[in-house]
């Protein structure tokens, strides 16, 4: 059963353009057959608590002596990084808030980021290297090379260190920029712009989804 | 009354170094005379809690018609923006987690950066303009200029985004490098380094107190 985890985060439950490119790259998926799966989590409407314990950083044999995290925290740990392993696709989607990570998207990182144990650090531990992850950026303004904004984009980056680096996804970017275009008068002209890419970026979700399905 | 806002966000809470580093820069400012006050708020032992409604991104002249943002969620809000507000001088402990902020210390930025009220937007609407924000950076590894992990930090410069160019705060950063490297074999060799960094770290921020107390 191919399955896909799709992660979403906008706060947004009306007008998100993250939703709206993971939702046509989930549809695209679940068209190519009754066995392909969808497990969506909502970060925000059912958030994860923060990590709660410095030690689930860290793989159990390299927690320091004395370590003792919640039994609660632990559990809630493992289902989530058991829930990430059981998926053969991630889709990943992350609106860029005030330049960086939505804290419910940084939240899900820090719990499924363990050294040791989803990512190397005293042996090869990486079991889902090579896996593909698709993240679906979405951005209020616009973050172009040569612009006086490139580089500050803080979502994209740290992403791509945990899922591409750390654990040795095939990490593929959808970005949809200027999604605030509608709203802030000093990006109307670029409107036609933003609507652009994210016709765009549905069509791209939807082509991966297929490809991907039929890898 | 000159007053100080701590706030800390570290999981550990026993090996932290920007926690002592936070500690030393308030027992500094404390140190200058019954009336320097120090409000602590530690966001990792009493959470904020992820922002519920996407409509408090933004002062409330500025919200699409129909927004009804929960009355506790805005009230929150409200109170984290007028604690800021009250204080003189902001110190934040912002440990480096898989390359960027901490979800709890996210929250609190998606909190009290507000365009139309903490922020310009279609106003000069920035009361916090030109006040001391000290930011205590600490990371595991090393991010120096020409190293391969250089810009990986995606902590740091979204914190200087949000509060010196959003906020117009005047923003320091006190940096304390390698932090692991009593736990990591592959950075025992920098032991000595991060030491020295640290204890920079403390002397800085004590003279950086009591610098800021005077000003």
């Amino acid at each position: 059963m191919p399955s896909l985890l799709q992660l979403d985060s906008s706060m947004d439950l009306e007008r998100s353009r993250s939703r709206a490119v993971t939702a046509a790259f989930a549809s695209a998926w679940r068209e190519q057959g009754a066995d392909f799966t969808v497990t969506v989590r909502d970060l925000h409407r059912q958030p994860v608590p923060h990590l709660d314990d410095a030690d689930l950083h860290w793989a159990a044999h390299l927690r320091p002596a004395g370590s003792a995290p919640s039994v609660a925290a632990a559990a809630r740990q493992d289902g989530l990084i058991e829930e990430l392993l059981r998926a053969d696709v991630l889709l990943v989607g992350a609106p860029l808030y005030n330049w960086s990570l939505p804290s419910t998207l940084k939240a899900w990182v820090d719990h499924v980021h363990v050294p040791g144990r989803t990512a190397p650090f005293d042996g090869a531990t990486q079991p889902l290297a090579g896996r593909p992850a698709v993240v679906v950026a979405s951005r209020g303004g616009s973050y172009d090379a040569g612009s006086p904004t490139e580089g500050q984009d803080h979502a994209v980056p740290a992403l791509q260190l945990v899922l591409g680096n750390a654990l040795g996804m095939d990490v593929t970017v959808l970005t949809t920029n200027l999604t605030l275009a509608d709203r802030v008068p000093a990006l109307a002209d670029q409107r036609g712009r933003a609507e652009a890419e994210l016709a765009q970026a549905l069509t791209d979700a939807r082509e991966l989804a297929v490809r991907l399905a039929g890898a």
